[in-house]
């Protein structure tokens, strides 16, 4: 068994070091839904390579700029990092307890938009490589693309991954994200549900007018948009939109063995989200955890029109909208998807709801039993001192298709989040005791993937 | 016939300084619904009534304050005009040509929030008393009421009028709002419909979470809210909650015959508000003059929920709301329909939508063939030329119901409106010809009535 006691030994050194590393990272906003400070953060990335000795080139997209970087190592494997630069929107500010964009140690924690989702991450990632760096050269050649449109579904990223096959030719994949779930088991994710997001709108007048003119004879676009989107899905849940579940494999009974060996969390959600209650009856337990991940969805994720402020005012819409995501499952297409939910629309009547495609992603998954899964696990057992929990789909989505079905890799998840992180939330943090873990884990997997064990 | 030569003549010379009046009016916001600026603008209007030589005094209630003035005349008469201070929110800013409290002259229209609704119209009333004032005497009591929260449905109004009946004691009442229509006719409104405005929300989970993790199994406040909406109103426009039509009396024949004699609105509708086609199969012509106004309605002014930003974000929303207003015709009751909304969503199973009422007002009606009425409709004619058009109900709302009901008045209307005036919406604005038009008409009103004419 390799020593990892000199490593382990610079990385609680460094440890604050590496930190205020990733607090410059996180104090730089880079809203990719808002296209805030985006070429800026990639340009701090491309730098935070290059000062480990990395070619990094910032490639542009039609939307934000890919960083990809290669350092050589000691043999020809190729480990291929994922990772992005971009975060969520921080709203609603008001619930932040500090500032998103001027990150806070406290409590054991660090809090900003962004320092979960994905920017500790890669900070973690380079400070696991310093730490064999400070050894000599590193046991494999090691690659990084990073991109800067996660959070608005890396709508170009599938295009930039196909037309640059080349560049990104490696053996095997960390992904961006990982963690250990709330009895701090650490959690190998084999597979990512896709993801359809879509803007729904309706504008029907020129302007807003009085409610009480037009209320009896005019079209108004907020009756519209609830009509419409009642049509997508009924109070029972399920779906409407014709031939929506046509392509969805239901889980094996493989996929059901390890859903049912990964910790209950019925009472776990109840508590950290208030969750008033499951919905399709779902109670708990096994059924509640299949669920979660083994159906598709479609949630309204935002709705917008007219007058929203305190009090009343008596105004008829000219406009409304809804922001709306599918997650979809192996084998469901987002194209696909798009066009049964247009034709939906139009068959019902509402030609007059526009459709925006705001990005989609394909699923896909990994084999759990590919030899690099079952090296990522052996490292992670020995730093984390218990086995991981082997999650054959999660909930949320991401660009993992390319990866998988153009590159042709294993993809591992390994990471610092938690339940308690908050993505996409207020007061998103990471907690310091995993950031040191995931750096210790990354840099077991880099060498045991280029000792070739 | 009376010579108003010499009012007029003062009307005309002091035309500047009035609008300068009106304009320092204008730039005090009074926003009842984001209570801004209600207590400095009843102070305001009560030094204005003070400066005409009026007795004024303000009243607190449990919103917004109520100014009440009096100034005795020649006779035991007494008209009462009814005015509001407060004002509609501004928003949304980008929208207007110039900011919305820096009032603003151009091409013979002044601009800003209020201008036309209320505020010219009690500028020019107080203007058109200056001109019988620099006579002598009045030729009878002229009252006041000027309320504060007139467009957050008064409130408190009702309960004021109840308990003040003696102070607020009259023969008859000019209402607070008026004007011609796109052919410069001027306008009798002897009706106004009723108002219920609500708020339903739904509140389900402590916090938003990412959409990837909740989509399949928590229930989501944006889907519960727009399921509960879709029961109130269904695509055919007809209003579902039971027993929502049992009061309402159709349109007499006599109604028909004013309705009938009215211009016909649909070119206008079309190209005013670019209306791409009228709602229930309506083409126009009669039709959609009597719908417009003889027909209740259930109209959502505005819907909130999660994110609403440019882009993407994947949120599944713990909240959501919507703003709904209901236009009721006689003998709707407010507090009837409120109970009947709260019972159909409960049969519904919407036990999670919560109401919070925002105001109700009931509908009522003046007789067209009452003296006064027959007065403003004389004394108009002379000031515009043309015969008054008399509309027996209007689709908005206001309180005339407990002036027509607790205080017994005739309640006519006149005012410096116009088709393009903008109240409630961005740009709003008065033209100057109109509101002098709208003085010189309230200066013989009142020498009319106080002359027993």
């Amino acid at each position: 068994m390799t020593d990892y006691s000199n490593v382990d030994a610079f990385l609680v050194s460094n440890l604050d070091a590496s930190l205020r590393e990733l607090g410059r990272l996180v104090a730089q906003p880079s809203i990719s839904a808002q296209k805030i400070g985006l070429n800026e953060c990639a340009a701090l990335v491309a730098e935070m390579l290059r000062a480990r000795g990395f070619t990094a080139n910032i490639y542009p997209t039609a939307g934000s700029s890919v960083v990809v970087a290669e350092r050589k190592g000691k043999n020809d494997k190729t480990l291929l990092f994922y990772n992005h630069y971009d975060v969520q929107p921080p709203e609603p500010l008001e619930l932040w307890d500090s500032p998103p964009f001027e990150p806070q140690i406290r409590d054991g924690k660090m809090y900003g938009r962004g320092v979960s989702d994905d920017k500790g991450h890669f900070a973690a990632r380079l400070f696991a490589l310093d730490a064999l760096l400070a050894e000599g050269e590193l046991p494999c050649n090691v690659k990084f693309i990073v991109e800067g449109e996660e959070e608005t579904a890396s709508v170009n990223l599938a295009k930039f991954i196909h037309e640059n096959t080349d560049l990104l030719k490696a053996d095997a994949c960390i992904w961006e994200f990982g963690g250990v779930d709330h009895t701090d088991t650490p959690m190998q994710y084999l597979g990512l549900r896709g993801i359809q997001y879509v803007e729904l709108s309706v504008d029907l007048l020129s302007t807003d007018v009085h409610s009480g003119l037009g209320g009896s004879i005019f079209p108004n676009a907020a009756w519209r948009l609830v009509w419409a989107l009642n049509t997508l899905k009924g109070a029972d849940e399920r779906i409407l939109i014709p031939g929506f579940y046509d392509d969805v494999k239901p889980p094996s009974a493989r996929d059901r063995e390890l859903m049912s060996a990964l910790a209950d969390v019925t009472e776990e959600y109840k508590s950290r989200y208030g969750v008033p209650y499951f919905i399709k009856g779902l109670k708990g337990g096994d059924e509640l955890k299949i669920e979660e991940v083994f159906s598709p969805t479609c949630t309204i994720c935002g709705l917008t029109s007219g007058y929203q402020g305190p009090g009343s005012k008596t105004v008829l819409p000219a406009r409304a909208s809804a922001k709306v995501d599918f997650r979809l499952i192996p084998d469901q297409d987002p194209s696909d998807i798009l066009k049964k939910l247009r034709a939906h629309l139009d068959s019902q009547g509402f030609t007059d709801v526009k459709i925006t495609d705001l990005g989609g992603d394909a699923p896909a998954r990994t084999d759990p039993d590919h030899p690099f899964i079952q090296l990522v696990i052996a490292a992670a057992e020995e730093v984390y001192e218990k086995p991981m929990s082997l999650v054959p789909l999660v909930g949320g989505s991401g660009p993992n298709h390319p990866f998988v079905h153009v590159l042709g890799l294993p993809v591992a998840t390994a990471g610092m989040g938690y339940p308690d992180t908050k993505t996409h939330a207020p007061n998103e943090n990471i907690r310091l005791d995993l950031y040191l873990k995931h750096a210790r884990h990354m840099a077991r997997v880099v060498r045991e993937f280029g000792e070739g064990k």
